[in-house]
This record gives structure tokens, C-alpha cells and sequence, in this order.
């Protein structure tokens, strides 16, 4: 597939009027023969005001259109598949077999957008009826549904290319909301991003939807991406990154004129708790599965395993015995780009000089000219780990730290001492119940999600999942970037009283032609009101 | 009722560190005999320790606990009503029949809240079920609940010194949601809030909740406000108030190391249109009904109808007509502080020496003495109106603008001038629909509830209630402040994976003991899971 290098303004291509830049091969150093272009400010103005222009027209589009539509983009995603798995695997240096089941993922999050529409009750409609005669007042009638927010700025990810990238989580749920999407892409895959937005405008073009519903910029996050989040036609911005970028973007949304949400998933070290008779039964085992959550993308999923927590004794020995054993055959890999490489191995050397920390293992020694990292594991005394809170801390990459704890109530002081993160995972046996119940609570109030005898680093698609968590883990705890509840995000209530229903949204009118679940006089209901 | 002037650290009256201050009644200036104190920044951190370690127990409470709290606080508020109408009317200025109004709605707030944990589904549980035998990977069993934040900040609004203060919906909808509330109390009706807070601290020991679950503080809102907005054990705050004062303490709140959310109601002007074939029709019961509304609370309500707007001619004549004959007649009162009324003085003196502004007319001459405010009625040219931005800004006090188009073309460039309103109303006939429905997704755009033949100014306490909406009328507009929805602005999505039916809550459990409203496999169900 012929790549252009060009920025896309309103479904068309364009020569981007910044710097020019070339994609690299992290895993050889070898650069793109295509020059990509950076949008300059003034055409990512013209981008926000077409998306402006958009917004009236598609925000009010039926929940079949916008389901056909968002069914459409993945099929033409389907469509050139072959190219995207070639021309991705070269840009991230990840393995066909996952580039395959990413977009097959992606297609996934389009398909159950569009299901969400199709089923209609996403809206969460509410009639409180009149009561002409109440006393003293009357009551009026009164129903609430949703509206979309606006124009949604969208910040790929680098270890997504694509379910976290241009038509990824957070474009499926902007559109599927009624809000236009322009994306800021991320240039560690710029080629991957043209062919996946190609597909985007063919369904806009199939489907008849206004052009200014989409667009991709190429561009400095700093100039360009600054640009976008102030600007005042946006109106909300999904972002998954850094802490330290993520947070700028942040200060920048809500120190607007007009401050608007920021949805940014940022951090997260994801500790799991090996309580003791799980531990006891499943030393080796628990060994086993945790290499293989750990070894998933390098080590670059947000919920990626950084800290093991468990009871010092000879089933921690066990652990750390087959940890040490198994770890020099893990083979090292190309990370995503050569500057998140080079970050991982500065926080290895940092965490190699702490005196506190002792070294369990490394794996196979990496080349850093293929940008490979190194697995390396390290362990470190609780009491040790309770003074240094930088060991909370995410490593972008694969290495994790075994907290090592004397007793029941220090592995809780432990859970008591952490952050916000994504997840937390126990390991947990029917005898451990008791100290699982006192966790409970305690991490309840720090994560998102909590899994019981595995790792976060599966994330189900599904009405169930949440995936943020206190800060820093995600900039809006209330919210989740994952499931179909991530629609939420890009929709806020409006209350019509007294309207004639031949005025109201359809999931509000008497007849209700969908039969949308609706809670009427607090009772929830499909039926029609008589 | 002995009214001792102290704050209240978790349960029990201390004399405050801080300056002293008196109440006063608005209407004479009298000063109270009591005297005030303000807490220290040391107390205000006492306040949210204990409110942070109460949580712990508070958060875990079963819904039926919290909803028997929360009506006995409404049982407590009753025992108390003649002391509480006497002083509020005192320190308020705000009719005898208003004050009893107004706990009678906050008394209704508590038992609506009640009643939603009763019943028992407000967090909103999805459950899809392990699917062991999909390819190629197994699907897990998840689950997904809420939980409450943590500590939650509420500032008291002057003009609702029952419902929306110390016992008000913000304190309500947190104390429903498991998070403790630490009141900073508005000091123009400091012996009220003192009345309202030992209602509720009856109700904590006779319900034997942790004493560390209320607080109220008198104090600065630049000292001791912003402390509690930055204090890290605080995890929301709910804020009803001015522009300058709100958007000051939300710059603290989104700028900690950890952002919280920032519940603001700061200023909304509300606009009615009089669509054409209605203002035919009822110019003058129009006229009416709108100094009903305006004289509501002496125009101090946030919900206050400050800006009509309507098409030129013979229909609109008649309306002014009619607004210039009944306004002369209308009383004097006074507002709910000194200060209050200067400001509305101010912003009538700058209306006035507006040179493209007319008077329609004026209210009864007031005595500024009694801090009373004088009714203004103005009207400008929507020409003129659409090229002074600042006459869409609230004006807090009886003062209406109305805004006279040449055309339904201008009318629909004046909507869409509009920035973000908590109400927009509209009066129409029939024959009005067309306009109607043109105006309609022009408004949805920027307010959060949209009423036909009506005012704002009643907001009704239902499940289908938005009082919110675009900035500034909120600094967080997919939330509401008014109805049971406003419970989500504390609390937080957890998702639970593969958890043991034993660990998991009660909403969760496959039995289903509560027969709670459930998506299970995206089927709606109050079906146990066998």
C-alpha cells in the first residue's frame, strides 16, 4: 500500500505545512523511504472547525446510522489487513501474531460500539411523569437523557498502534457518542496510522457522513497537541501516555477559559498480592504465568505486572528459585521506539544502584541497537520498600520488583502505602479468604479493576470492565477507557420538562418505537407510555 | 435554641482558632449576640483525618445503614424546624413560608436518597459471566460495581441556606454515596448551619455512625476553603457560588499533585424564548408568570429567569407593556447580605449607563439600609445585545434583560450565541414547532435542561433531573446537583475479575439477595445467577 505521508483535515489528505519527519524501524534503526509531514497550527485549527461544523449535523444522527457507520470502518479495516499487519510489525518491531489480534480487537471495540447503539438503552433514559394534581405544586413531567459532548481530541498510544490508536477505544466511543474525532497520532507509527485512517474515510464516504467527523494530524505533542486542547471548539480529549506528558495536557485542558475533561490513562504498576496458602500451592506455577503476563509486548502493557507482594518463607523462595531459574532463557526484544528503550534501561541502572535492591535474575542479554530490552527482576525488603516510594513507580518495560513482607500485616501496610494504579491482582487460595477480605477494602480504594489468580494484562471488552483508577493511574477516576461503559465519557445530561413529545429524542418519547429500557416513575420499564 | 458560635470537628464543638465574626440579619444590619469563630488551618486538617479514617469503616456500610442515617437526619431537621425557621429567617431575610419550603425539600432530599439506597441499583451493576470454552482465549467472570471516593468537601451556597447547605443535596447525595462531608459553611446564616449540624450529629449517635463522618467549619474560603480543597485527604468537593469564588477553588482542586474532581454551580442566566404564536397569544399572562419567577427568593435563585427573548412587533409591545405596568408596583426586598445587594446595585448602575440599553421599568424605590434590591426590567436590540458579550453574565438579584430580534433568523443567532446555562425555556404554541425544534439542538448544545411554558426557577427532586450544564453554569457538566444522579459525582467504577461469590458485594453476588436491577450478559435482570 503507497503511503503518502500526508495529514488528513476533514477526509482529505494534505501535505502537513510543519517539519517533516520519517518512521523508524526500532528493532534495525532503518528509516522510512516516506517523509511524513507535521500539521502546523493553523491546519489544526481547520481541522477543530471542521469538526465544529460536523458536530451539528452528526450529532444528531440516529443510533442505526451511527452504528452502521462505526460497523462499516471495520470492515474496511478488514479490508487491508495484509497491509497493516506488514507495514505495523515493521513500525513497533511487534510480532504478526499480536499486530493480527490487535486489529482484530479494534474491529471488536467498533462492532460492540455499534451493538450499544443497536440495543439503544446507552442513553440510560428517565421519565418522572406529571402529576397535574399534586399538592402544593404541581408536577411537572420530566425526562432525562444524553447529548454528546462536542469535538473529541484523541492522543494515540505508542504500545497500541492500533486498539489504543486512530480508530481505536477512544475514537469508537467518541463517534459512537455523536462527537467528531481528530487524532493526534503518535509517530512512533505514522505509516500503520495513514492506512488505518484510509479505511476511516472510505466509510465515511460510503456511509455519508460530513467529512469533518475525522481527522489525523501528525505533529509535535507539544505544539500541536497543546494547540488542539486549548482550542475552544474541542470539548474533551482521550489521551493514554506518560505520566509527565499526560499531566501537561492536563493542566493545559482544565486551565482553559472553558476547562473541559481530560481523559488520561497514564501510570500504573499494577502490585500483585501472592497470599500465603495460594503461594504454597502454586510457587512454580504462579512463576510460570507471571513470565508469561510480564513477556506480553516487552512489557509495555499498562498493566503490565511492576510489583509482586508476598510473605517472606520458604514458598517465596520457591518463587524467587524458579524466578532466577527461568529468567536467563527469556529472550530479550525491540521495544516500540528507541527512545522508550533507552528510558527503560536508565530505570534498570537506577533500580541496579539502589543498595536496598537485590538483583533475582536477568534475562538474555539485549542489543541496543535493535533497541532490545533486557528482562530483569529484582526484589527488595518491605520495610525498605515503604521508604522509598519511588518504587511504586511505573518501568515501562519488562522488570518487576518482589516486595518481600514479614507477615500478614506488613503485606497490608503494603496495600495501605499505594497509589492509584489500573489493577491489582491476588493470588488466593479458599484458606487465604480472610486476608483477602481485609485487602479487599484497602484496594478497592486504589484501583480500577481487582482480578483474583491472574493479571490485568488481559482487558475484556464488555459492559463489565473498567479500566482507570485514582490518579496517576487515569486523570478521571469515575470514567474507564475500556468496555462500553467508555462512552460515557463523551456525553453529559440534558433534562427535557413539559416538552411536547413530538419534540422529545426519540428514547424519551411516550411511544418508545425502540423499546429502550427506560426508568419511569422509578421503576424500569420497555413499554410505551399510554 | 442556644446557639454556641463554634465549628464542629467530627462530632463535637470546639471553639474555633480562627478570627471571630457575627451573624447578621440582612434586613436591619442588626448584628447577632453570639459570636463566631473561624477554624484553623490545624482544625481544618483535624477535620478531614477524622473524615478520612471514618471512611474506612463509613465506606462499607451496607445501603440500608446509610439510608437509616439519612432519614434520621431528616427526623432530627423536623424536631428542630421552629428553631431553624426563626433563625434562618433571621439571618436571611428569606420569608417564614420560604425557610419552611425549603426544609421541607431538604428533608425530602434526605428520604430520596434513602429511598434510592433502598432500592438499591443506583450502582448501576453489570455482570458478564465466564465464558471457559471461547477461542482463542477464555473469557473471565467480571463484574462491575461503584464505590465511593473518599472525604468530600461541601461549600454552602448563601441563597439556599437549607437545601443547598450544611444538610443540603451535595451533603445528601456524598453521605448516600459512603463518603464523610466536611461542611465549610457559608457565614451568612452561620447560626442556621450550627441549628442543621447538631441535627445531624444527633442523627450520627443515634445510628452509631463514626463521629469522623461530619464536620463543619466556619472559615475563609481563600484560607481555610482552599486548605480543604488542597488538603490530600480530600477526594471531591461540591461547590455552589460565584464565578470568581468557584473557578479559584477548581483551579486548586485539578492542580494537586492528585487532581480531584470539582463539583461547581457558578452562574447561569437562563434564557426563555417567546416564540411567536405564544407570545400572540399570552403576552400578558407571559408577563405575569415571569415576575412570579423573577420575584422567586428575590431573584437570587440560580435557576432565575435573566435574559427573554423574543421577536419585535405588536405581541412583544403588548409584553413590554404589560411588564412596564406591573413592575412599578412590585415590593422592595431585601437580599441575602450586605455585600449581595451592593453587587446588584453595581450591576444595575452599569446597566443603566449602558447606552444601548432602555429601561422597561423599575420596582419600589429600596432602602439600602435593609440591603434591599429594587426590580430592573431592561431591553436592548439583539443587534446590540449579540456585540456585548458581557450582557449574557448573570446578573444575582431581580433584574431581567429582554432581548428583542427582528426576525426567528436573529432570534436563532442569539441562541446560538449563548455560552453554557443551567435552563433554557421556551414558550410555544403548536404553530410555534417549527422554530421549536430548529432551536432545540442549538440549545441542547448549551444548557442542561431545556422547559417549555415555564420557568427554571422550580427544580424538581426526581430521578430525572439535570441541574447543571455547560461551563460556567457548572464546572462539571455531565454531572447534576439536583436529583438522584447527583450521587455519581462520588462515586467510581470498580470492576471485579474471577472473584470467589464469598468476596464479592452484595449487588455483585450471583444470588442476588436485594433482587437489584442487573445487566447480566447485556440482558437487563433482577434474576439471581444460578
Amino acid at each position: 500500500m503507497n503511503i503518502s505521508g500526508k495529514i488528513l483535515i476533514a477526509s482529505e489528505w494534505l501535505q502537513g505545512e510543519g517539519n517533516n519527519f520519517n518512521a523508524s524501524n526500532p528493532s534495525n534503526g532503518q528509516q522510512s523511504s516516506e517523509t511524513f509531514s507535521n500539521a502546523s497550527t493553523a491546519q489544526a485549527q481547520a481541522a477543530t472547525l471542521a469538526a465544529s461544523q460536523a458536530f451539528d449535523i452528526y450529532s444528531q444522527y440516529s443510533d442505526q446510522k451511527k452504528a452502521t457507520f462505526l460497523r462499516t470502518i471495520g470492515i474496511e479495516l478488514e479490508k487491508v489487513r495484509s497491509a497493516i499487519v506488514q507495514r505495523a510489525t515493521w513500525e513497533t518491531a511487534l510480532p504478526e501474531s499480536r499486530i493480527n489480534g490487535e486489529l482484530g480487537r479494534t474491529i471488536g471495540q467498533l462492532n460492540m460500539f455499534a451493538q450499544l447503539l443497536e440495543d439503544g438503552d446507552w442513553k440510560r433514559p428517565v421519565i418522572d411523569l406529571a402529576q397535574p394534581d399534586r399538592q402544593p405544586l404541581p408536577k411537572p413531567d420530566i425526562r432525562l437523557t444524553q447529548v454528546p459532548l462536542g469535538p473529541v481530541v484523541v492522543f494515540s498510544a505508542s504500545n497500541f498502534p492500533l486498539a489504543f490508536s486512530v480508530a481505536g477505544g477512544d475514537t469508537a466511543s467518541a463517534l459512537a457518542a455523536g462527537c467528531p474525532v481528530i487524532v493526534k497520532n503518535h509517530n512512533a507509527h505514522p505509516g500503520t496510522s495513514e492506512i488505518v485512517a484510509s479505511a476511516i474515510v472510505a466509510a465515511i464516504k460510503q456511509c455519508g457522513i460530513p467529512s469533518g467527523v475525522f481527522s489525523m494530524l501528525h505533529g509535535d505533542g507539544r505544539i500541536i497537541g497543546a494547540g488542539l486542547v486549548t482550542d475552544p471548539k474541542v470539548k474533551a480529549v482521550g489521551f493514554t501516555g506518560s505520566i509527565t506528558g499526560g499531566r501537561a495536557l492536563y493542566n493545559l485542558a482544565v486551565g482553559r477559559p472553558e476547562p473541559i475533561p481530560f481523559y488520561g490513562e497514564l501510570g500504573s504498576t499494577n502490585p500483585v498480592f501472592l497470599l500465603p496458602k495460594s503461594l504454597d500451592a502454586n510457587a512454580e506455577e504462579i512463576a510460570s504465568s507471571f513470565i508469561g503476563a510480564l513477556m506480553m509486548g516487552v512489557g509495555q502493557f499498562c498493566t503490565s505486572p511492576g510489583i509482586l507482594i508476598a510473605i517472606k518463607g520458604q514458598s517465596l523462595n520457591r518463587l524467587l528459585a524458579s524466578l532466577a531459574e527461568k529468567t536467563p532463557a527469556l529472550n530479550a526484544a525491540s521495544m516500540l521506539t528507541a527512545g522508550i528503550c533507552k528510558s527503560y534501561q536508565q530505570s534498570c541502572l537506577t533500580r541496579e544502584a539502589m543498595p536496598s535492591l537485590t538483583k533475582i535474575a536477568s534475562g538474555e542479554s539485549a542489543d541496543s541497537k535493535a533497541s532490545q530490552a533486557q528482562v530483569n527482576l529484582f526484589s527488595v525488603d518491605a520495610v525498605d520498600y515503604l521508604k522509598q516510594t519511588e518504587l511504586e513507580e511505573e518501568v515501562f518495560g519488562p522488570s518487576t520488583l518482589v516486595v518481600c513482607c514479614e507477615d500478614s500485616d506488613q503485606l497490608l501496610a503494603v496495600a495501605k502505602s499505594l497509589g492509584g494504579h489500573l489493577t491489582a491482582a491476588l493470588f488466593s487460595e479458599e484458606a487465604d479468604q480472610d486476608l483477602a477480605s481485609q485487602l479487599l477494602p484497602v484496594l478497592q480504594q486504589r484501583v480500577g479493576r481487582i482480578l483474583f489468580d491472574g493479571y490485568g494484562t488481559g482487558v475484556e471488552l464488555s459492559s463489565a470492565m473498567s479500566h482507570g483508577g485514582p490518579y496517576p493511574s487515569s486523570t478521571a477516576s469515575q470514567t474507564t477507557s475500556v468496555g462500553t461503559r467508555s462512552i460515557e465519557r463523551f456525553i453529559r445530561p440534558v433534562c427535557y420538562q413539559n416538552t411536547p413529545d413530538a419534540l422529545l429524542p426519540i428514547e424519551l418519547k411516550n411511544a418508545n418505537p425502540d423499546s429502550v429500557m427506560r426508568l419511569v416513575n422509578n421503576k424500569w420499564s420497555t413499554d410505551a407510555i399510554s
